[in-house]
């Protein structure tokens, strides 16, 4: 299933996509799908739902309220080798955005008037569906609900002048969806290609199968220093060709489109604005 | 005043403490201080609300839903001395919390399984009571609701070998009270005495004008890539004389009581538990 939560006159709700349309499910029901995680209620189309035309919503973040949003740096061998430390990391480093930074499917993604050094990160995000503490890698993917693009939308200077929460929290700079699509549909999650393209141009192109940590590593290291819960987002890192790397540099616009589109899931789409 | 969330016949309230007992505001009105702060809600005591004894009620992490935990390390001289970089920082750094580390005025701090080495850190809270960007530091303070005290507990080790963000988000291990003291009563944050005792001994005896960077350069810091937002907290990093530091190191053990003492605050108790 797709899962997309999303505004129809002003209301936020949540539903399935299938084809053009999504269902209505938060008129009766979990409101939205941050409380049907929370509040462990089923997650199922019901035929009776009222449905919307795609073109008739507004996308939000598919989890508005998420507890933690952790983030994996230097994941993917070919981005250690572009960057300035090429020392490959002995285990998964953390970074945490709040949910101000993050921004749904067709919004904007936000330059803030203190840098123009904006730059894209295509990734994995992973959505947790249950409560998990001490995970065993046999049974990693258990608490995953289903598995959204997103778009680490990162302020180069102010990164590697001060740190990576610093350069990537400014609001409205992370692209998070269109939707989740749920763990059955995507099975094992290495191997899904994933691109990223500025206005049209393939930027990024690489699979989850690069990863130096995968998501049972990922998800297993979590779970020894918090306890994962339901809502909470995990973002795997980006693979090599980010425009810090280019010569010259590659930085957004206002006015560039960037897409970032992974296999089985979909692709998540933003326009860049000046804040 | 002092504004403390709390808990009475299971229900979650909050209300203003005067002598030793605290008036419930919860239930008629904003049902949690969050509630008050996210809506704006006017913070003052009412003197028809009915009241509890403090020895009725069970304290709760003053603000339980906070929208982001900011963390300052490195910011008192004499502790960057007793660490292993003795570099002074030319600006503020940051690691996150999530809300599930956190524990209230007399909640235990847990001990994981995994590790030994917990440590204490004491340290000045501040709680946000208005959004703010872009501040300037003549009027940075006027976005601070209040101050309290915080534990910034730590497993070293993990903090060593991965990172603090690693070391300082495990379950109830920072604890966060007693209450916050609203800002018109502290007047100017520097200059407040901060003492850390275990089981009475002192550990830590400073006071905030000792800090690298002041509460309104931290907060101007922030402002610049986030929002600070109703409910946030921030802290403002430990003085010297953390347990790591001695010879041999002192970790807290479970059965300790730990006591963060601030002027004009008040004093945050835990006790030590093995999870």
């Amino acid at each position: 299933m797709k899962v997309a939560s999303y505004r129809v006159g002003g209301r936020l709700t949540w539903g399935v996509v299938t084809g053009d349309s999504v269902s209505d499910l938060g008129a009766d029901g979990p409101v939205t799908l941050d409380d049907a995680l929370k509040t462990g209620a089923p997650v199922r189309d019901r035929e009776d739902a009222p449905r919307h035309a795609l073109s008739d919503i507004e996308f939000a973040v598919p989890v508005a309220d998420p507890e933690k949003i952790l983030c994996v740096g230097r994941n993917y061998k070919d981005h250690v080798a572009e960057g300035k430390n090429k020392e490959l990391p002995g285990h998964p480093g953390f970074f945490a955005r709040n949910r101000l930074s993050l921004t749904p499917h067709d919004g904007p993604i936000l330059r803030p008037g203190v840098s123009d050094n904006l730059d894209y990160e295509g990734e994995l995000g992973i959505v947790i569906g249950r409560s998990a503490r001490n995970l065993t890698r046999e049974t990693a993917l258990d608490c995953v609900f289903g598995y959204t693009c997103f778009n680490d939308g990162t302020l180069r200077d102010f990164q590697d002048k001060y740190s990576a929460l610093v350069g990537k929290n400014f609001p409205s700079t992370g692209g998070l969806g269109p939707w989740v699509v749920t763990a059955d549909e995507i099975g094992d999650p290495s191997g899904l290609t994933l691109e990223t393209r500025l206005n049209g141009e393939v930027m990024q192109s690489s699979s989850t199968d690069r990863m130096i940590f995968d998501v049972q590593t990922i998800l297993c290291f979590v779970s020894v220093f918090t306890e994962l819960r339901p809502g909470d987002i995990v973002v795997t890192g980006t693979p090599e060709g980010v425009g810090k790397a280019r010569t010259p540099p590659v930085w957004m616009k206002p006015g560039d489109t960037v897409e970032v589109e992974i296999e089985k899931i979909g692709t998540l789409r933003n326009v860049i604005r000046q804040e």
